[in-house]
């Protein structure tokens, strides 16, 4: 998919919402617990009752991992259901890889060939070399964690480094010379809000992920206020806010209000009503 | 296991090497190609042939996502076969995680209950809360990565920044706090020797775990000369130089001759012989 593409399916949905399935176990409603492929059974509901207002959708490998064999199957089904059903839909694999070249290009194959990820989230500590496999894949996307919504963001992320600039500023620098507006976006987390001015600045036309609206604390008029661009640039992830919004069985159509909830308020944020 | 266990098992072996069963399905000898289960007949057979020589073992988890469901089956088995036959090995999962606490959790679950690892490498961009989850876990092990082998961990790991500090020695600095000698190790890479006489200022006691002899073109005796510690402090990994040692049918032989031939040298450099 493009970055034109992406647009026109956000104009189209008014909409630009990520849904993160962040589909952990322990959360999910008791009556579907003990269905033999519970992840896959709660995320068909989610999709279902969601998709008419998201974009995109960003399983969070974690919550697949911890479940071992059943939890990747549960993974790949997840996958090609939205594929079958939904086939406009952005699918990130939200997995914050990071190796050396050769590895990565295993990562690439694994995300985009084995499944047919759009994007994937990487980590930038180890430089190019982690990313450029990624960049190869026509109309697929790496997506870099810049600056994120945690707390120990402080940590490293925003050490100075050379020329005064903060280490996410000098991922961005250095990072948009390696692809293109087509194929690289960037994480920054709502709960950063004031500081999307300044990465605008650097970046302007990129599109960026931003998780932490919700029940990270983030808001999602500053996320538009400092981040949207031109052709909105912006995909805002929602991830327990949407699909935990209910433990009944009525879960699905309670996580369909609360998409259609945010879907309303970035209707108006897009739009200028 | 603590570091002093390590250690000891290190003694007994007289060596501090790591295979890397990076085991990619398209280097993997011709005759076991179609077996159903390619991955773990090989892993078996290079494990079988080395385990003699080597301390601890460490699969990269891109080479098994590639292969998709049929890839984590085989990575679990493996990991099973290595418990069954070899308890006293330290085992490694070549992950590079890092999220935010609670992701980070999951991650932990998945590769310290799920799998049975001792340890895991991370990635840590995202600062402390990537890192603490997995400190929670008695006797299990965090490996940050810190300076990497590749060409481009020079376009941040190497960044100055506050107080004229490398990002790297930064990491060091601030991690090192977060844990202790017991359940913190390093990637510090063997392209990289000459600057571990500096690491060991900052981390004198820490256990590194360094990859990048044979293939990617370090020297093990300059490993050994600015790293190694009173209590050895070094897992060396060797990958590709050891399992595609040899592509016939004697590949695990070959796999164990090259993993003798590096054991020896770890002997007289650990004894000063």
């Amino acid at each position: 998919m493009t970055a034109i593409e992406l647009y026109q399916q956000i104009v189209c949905k008014k909409s630009f919402l990520c849904v993160g399935l962040d589909s952990d176990i322990k959360k999910i409603p008791k009556h579907i617990a003990n269905e033999s492929e519970p992840i896959f059974v709660f995320n068909k509901s989610i999709i279902d009752a969601t998709a008419a207002y998201a974009v995109a959708y960003k399983p969070n490998l974690a919550f697949y991992e911890a479940q071992g064999v059943a939890g990747w199957i549960q993974l790949e089904k997840t996958v090609k259901y939205i594929r079958q059903h939904y086939p406009e839909l952005f699918m990130i694999a939200d997995a914050k890889r990071g190796d050396i070249g050769n590895t990565s290009s295993l990562y690439a194959e694994a995300f985009f060939e084995k499944m047919n990820f759009d994007a994937v989230t990487l980590s930038p500590y180890m430089g190019r070399d982690t990313v450029l496999p990624f960049l190869k894949y026509p109309l697929k996307w790496a997506i870099l964690l810049a600056l994120t919504s945690n707390e120990s963001a402080t940590d490293f992320e925003t050490l100075s480094t050379e020329n005064g600039k903060k280490l996410y500023e000098t991922v961005l620098e250095k990072s948009k010379e390696w692809g293109t507006v087509d194929n690289t976006m960037y994480v920054v987390g709502a709960t950063q809000a004031a500081m999307l001015a300044d990465i605008r600045k650097i970046i302007p036309n990129h599109f960026l992920l931003v998780p932490g609206v919700g029940a990270q604390g983030g808001s999602l008029e500053d996320v538009a206020k400092y981040g949207m661009n031109e052709q909105c640039g912006l995909l805002v992830n929602s991830s327990r806010e949407i699909i935990f919004a209910d433990s009944s069985e009525n879960f699905a159509q309670a996580a369909g209000m609360k998409a259609k909830e945010l879907q309303q308020k970035m209707e108006k944020l897009l739009f200028k009503i």
